[in-house]
């Protein structure tokens, strides 16, 4: 399984991905699944990939021999996003017809063209894309609903960039607790609008004290919260009809 | 979709169920997913129903029957737990042929039989069950993903129950949040190990003070938790390969 998230705001774009690679719970590796493909002041891509490690190790390689051979279209000469989630599609579509993989692969494509505004896209296995928006600043593939919540609660366009990255590593974090097929090291890589640059990452092994720092922090903070909450109004429930199955109205 | 679950520890028993109930987006409703079967002084169990309403229902309804009906072996007659979730397996079987129905159900079934140690456990569909234990505190059924990691993170066998309660209710609600499909009311009931009879439940629905309250101050809580985090450890990115779509080692 993977986890990998990217989040679109006003000040920029956050990507994040597990490190995690399982064949089979006896066949575990660890391998980057965040690739970047730009050109300083012209343009700045990054992808995120989930599932089938050969289909998305088949994909990335074509993206850079695209770009290396200088091929008609590559992620260098694509008008736009769209465009480049759509030669996405298209390699992964060929990928599926050369390799018959019965596994699929999901694909997250972020970053800003010179001259437009910054998004992220996830591509489908059919080769269509969705966008990040107003609504929906942020996209997941993998195993994405233990991470869910954290980002549903914080995250909307006005986010900073850094408390974002925050979000991303705590939402990572939920996730690695609930299913050890999601695992270290973590990848950040953020990027600020209009930058066209790639400036700041950051990888968190196991044994990352910040990582660890995090995780004690957080913890604190949410037995606090427990804490705090008054108790239940429970209501005695004296008049129960037995064996009814039913239960007396709240 | 539904979301139920049954915390099992020393102090007693928490069950906690959502009550939506949806045969497609525009056709949704309202049921309670939670029913007791008991005789005071003599034994308690309480059902949580998840999977399609025609299954559970038909279950439910059997299930009452062959008490109010003295069958040889009902919920007032088998020895403990376990027989009486092999008999719900073999009564969710024969309902399954009977109707053929292709969505399935899961259940919930937990309480104390006198002279035995309270428990719950979870019936699948092929008929067979798993039981709660020291190192699983607590079993789910339905959408159970995005209200796992405040579980993970906070039950063990000697939280205190009104705690464990207030986690489970912090766990429907993360779960409402990030599907539409689980909804209010939520209902918890609670069961004190060696009482024998069942005394408290609470019913929350959507205008709740208390559900309004509990997100306020949990929202804030969160909120407080990532502000307090260190901002990453960010590195600086400057010598990045263009195009070779690899991160440099961190």
């Amino acid at each position: 399984m993977t986890y990998c998230l990217a989040i679109a705001l006003d000040e920029g774009l956050v990507f994040a991905s597990d490190s995690r690679v399982h064949d089979s719970p006896d066949q575990v590796s660890t391998n980057s699944k965040m690739h970047c493909f730009g050109a300083s002041g012209q343009r700045q891509l990054v992808l995120l990939c989930a599932g089938s490690l050969a289909t998305t190790q088949a994909v990335v390689s074509r993206l850079q021999k695209d770009i290396s051979h200088c091929a008609a279209v590559n992620l260098h000469t694509v008008d736009d996003l769209a465009a480049a989630a759509d030669y996405l599609g298209e390699v992964y579509l060929q990928v599926q017809e050369q390799y018959d993989d019965s596994e699929t692969a999901s694909f997250i494509l972020g970053g800003q063209i010179a001259g437009q505004r910054p998004a992220a896209m996830l591509i489908y296995p059919q080769g269509n894309h969705i966008t990040t928006g107003i609504d929906t600043p942020y996209l997941q593939i993998g195993e994405s609903k233990y991470g869910k919540p954290v980002l549903d609660r914080f995250l909307d366009l006005s986010t900073g960039l850094d408390h974002a990255a925050r979000c991303a590593v705590i939402s990572l974090d939920s996730t690695m607790r609930s299913n050890v097929s999601v695992g270290e090291p973590i990848e950040v890589l953020l990027y600020e609008t209009d930058s066209l640059c790639l400036q700041h990452r950051v990888k968190l092994d196991a044994e990352s004290g910040y990582l660890r720092e995090l995780r004690r922090l957080w913890d604190m903070k949410l037995r606090e919260g427990v804490q705090s909450l008054q108790p239940l109004p429970m209501q005695p429930l004296a008049d129960i009809p037995e064996n009814s199955g039913e239960l007396p109205p709240g």
